[in-house]
C-alpha cells in the first residue's frame, strides 16, 4: 500500500518560507497543502507561479491571507511558521495552528528555547499542544544548531565540562540592502550608538536561548546572563555587493554574551557579523571550544550559511516533530537532526 | 522527597569498565550496585580497593565472576557491558541482562549498529528487550560518535548531501605494548601481510556499522560495502613510549572503507592509526567533509581520545537509555548525547 504524503503548510512566504517550499518540492513524499501570507503581490496567486517552478502533478496551492482558508483544521500534518523572531509575536499564530490540530515548527529565534525569555508562554504552548495532541518546536541554524545543539552533542564525549566557548564568524557580504541597514553597515560610530540606544539596530537574537539550552542540557543553572552589541569599525574601506563601509565607519556588529553558573563565567559566546571579513584576515567559521576532560576544539570553515541552514534545519526536523509525542519540545528533546535524502514517508513512524 | 539514586552495574572491569566506574563515582546521584569480572585478582575484592578510591558512604561493591551474584534481577536500572567487540559474543550476555529486566549499554563496536552485521540477532535483542520492558543500545566514541552520529547531526544543516567523507587520524603513541602488538607497530611489511591474512592483526572494528548508520539516517540504501587494511610504512625511525618502528617497517595501520549507494561511492572512511604521526607532518584529528548544499567542512584537532571518549559516551547515555521506551535502540533514535554535569537524577523523566 502506498503511504500517504506528508502534508505541510507554510505561514509566512518570505525568504525563509519560500525557501522551505522550494526545498520540500525537491524531496519525495511531501505535499504542500497551503500557504498563508500577507504580501498583496502573492494573495490569490498559485505558489508554483510565484516560485517559478514546474507544477507537475501537484494540485494548485493558492496563497491566502486568511489563515482559515490557507490552513483549515487538520488539513496538514505540520505547519512551518516563518513570520517572527520573538515568541510573544509568534505565540498567537502558534496557538491558532495547534488548535487546528497541526504540528508546528517555528523559525522564531526565541522559540528555539522559549523558556529562556517567556517561561509563561512556554507553559501555555505546552498545555495547548498537549490538549490538541500535537507538537510544537522552534529551530533554525542559530539558535537551534551551531551555537547550542552542536555544543551539547560534542559535550557527549566529555567526562567533565569546565568551560564552553562558541564563536560564529560570518560574512554579511552575500546579504542585501535590508540586512546592511539592520546591522548598521556603513554608518558612523555615533549613528551606531544611537541605533543601539533606540533599538533600531537588530543584531543577533538568540544568545539567551542558546546559553540556556546548553546549561539545561548539562544541568547547569545560569544565575547571570549578559550580552553586548558593539560596532566593528573598519580601518580600511570595505565593499560588498550591497554594502560599503569607509575606513573609520561601521563594517558590521560584534555580538557577545556570557552565561554564569554559581558566579563563574561558564559559557562565552562571540558572534561578529560584518562585510568582507576576509579583507582583514578574519576567517569565517563556526568554532566550538570545550575545556574539560578531554578538551574539544572544533572548527567548521567557512561558517554554515544562515539562510540555507535555517531552511534545511526546519524542513529536516519535520519527520522528528511528527513522530514526537505531544507538547512543546526543544532540540535537546528529539533525536539528532539529519538530511532527508530518501522518501520522507519512510521516516514517519 | 529525595529521588532514588540511579543504580548502575558493570560487566567487564578492564580499562573501559573500570574507567566508567571512576567517572560515575565523580558524579551526583549514581550508585554502583555490582561488578562482574573474571580477573582472578579482582574476584571477591571490594571495587573501591581496586580503584584505589575513597569509599565514603558508598556500600561495598564486591566483585564477582558470577553474574547472578553481581547483578541479580532488577538490582539496578542499567548495566554497562564492556566485554566484547562483536555482537555475536556480546549477545548471550545482553540476553542475560535484559531477562533480568535491566537496561543495557554495550561497548561492543558492532553493537553501535548491530543490524549491519547481525540482522537476526538484532531482531532477537529487540524482541527480548521489549518483552522485558527494557532498552539496549551500543555506543562508544567510534563507532557511535565521531565517524557516524556526528556526521548525521551535521547533515541536519543541509538541503542535499551528495557525498560523505570522514577521516579520523589518531596517534597510537599513548598506548601500551598490547596495542602496539595488535596494530603491528614495529613489524615488517611481510609480517604485517601475514597478520592480516591469518587474522591476528586487529585493526578497527566498526566501519560497516558507521556507514550503515549514516545511510539509514539519510535513507540511502548501501548496496556495496568494502574495507581495506594496509600498513603505514615509515620512512624515518619513529619512537613512542611503548613502540618503535625502524625506517622501512610498520608504524601503524591505515584502515579505509567505502559505502556505495546505487552503484555510486557515497560514503568514504579513512582511519589511519600510527605512532608519532606528528613526526611526518600528519595532524591528528577528526574530520568530516560533507559535499552538498551547503558544503560542511568540520575539523576537531586533536582527535577525541578513544579511551576517555568511549567511557564518557557510555556513561553520558545512561539517562537517555533509562528514559527511552523499550527495545533495541541506536544512537540515531535517541536525543543528542550530553555531558552529565549536575545530579543525574534530574535527567531521569
Amino acid at each position: 500500500m502506498q503511504k500517504e504524503n506528508v502534508k505541510v503548510a507554510i505561514w509566512g512566504f518570505g525568504a525563509m518560507g519560500s525557501g522551505m517550499a522550494k526545498m520540500i518540492l525537491k524531496k519525495k513524499g511531501f505535499q504542500i497543502t497551503g500557504v498563508c501570507d500577507l504580501n498583496p503581490n502573492y494573495i490569490g496567486r498559485n505558489m508554483f507561479d510565484i516560485l517559478g517552478l514546474e507544477q507537475g502533478d501537484h494540485p494548485d496551492v493558492i496563497i491566502s491571507s486568511d489563515i482559515d482558508k490557507a490552513i483549515p483544521e487538520k488539513s496538514c500534518d505540520l505547519a512551518l511558521l516563518a513570520t517572527d523572531s520573538f515568541t510573544k509575536k509568534a505565540f498567537p499564530k502558534i496557538k491558532v495552528l495547534l488548535e487546528k490540530k497541526v504540528n508546528v515548527i517555528s523559525t522564531a529565534e526565541e522559540m528555539a528555547y522559549p523558556k529562556a525569555n517567556e517561561p509563561g508562554l512556554t507553559e501555555d504552548m505546552h498545555k495547548i499542544a498537549k490538549e490538541n495532541g500535537v507538537t510544537v518546536i522552534g529551530t533554525g541554524i542559530n539558535p537551534g544548531m551551531m551555537m547550542d545543539l552542536l555544543v551539547v552533542c560534542l559535550s557527549g564525549v566529555m567526562e567533565t565540562v569546565d568551560h564552553v566557548a562558541v564563536k560564529r564568524v560570518n560574512s554579511l557580504s552575500p546579504f542585501g540592502p535590508a540586512v546592511m541597514e539592520e546591522q548598521g553597515v556603513g554608518i558612523t560610530k555615533e549613528e551606531f550608538d544611537q541605533g543601539v540606544k533606540d533599538g533600531t539596530l537588530a543584531g543577533h537574537v538568540g544568545f539567551s536561548e542558546s546559553i540556556n539550552m546548553i546549561a539545561d542540557a548539562l544541568k547547569w543553572k545560569v544565575d547571570k546572563f549578559e550580552q553586548q552589541m558593539k560596532p566593528i569599525i573598519t580601518d580600511v574601506d570595505r565593499k560588498s555587493p550591497y554594502g560599503f563601509a569607509k575606513a573609520g565607519n561601521v563594517a558590521g556588529v560584534n555580538m557577545t554574551a556570557q552565561g554564569y553558573v554559581d558566579g563563574e563565567l561558564k559559557i562565552n559566546m562571540d558572534h561578529p557579523q560584518q562585510i568582507e571579513p576576509e579583507q582583514v584576515g578574519s576567517d569565517t567559521g563556526d568554532y566550538i571550544t570545550l575545556k574539560g576532560t578531554p578538551n574539544v576544539n572544533m572548527a567548521i570553515n567557512p561558517e554554515i550559511d544562515g539562510g540555507i541552514g535555517t531552511i534545511a534545519m526546519c524542513v529536516n526536523m519535520i519527520p522528528h516533530v511528527i513522530n514526537a509525542n505531544s507538547g512543546l519540545k526543544t532540540m535537546i528533546d528529539l533525536p539528532v537532526p539529519r538530511a532527508i535524502m530518501g522518501d520522507v514517508r519512510d521516516m514517519i513512524d
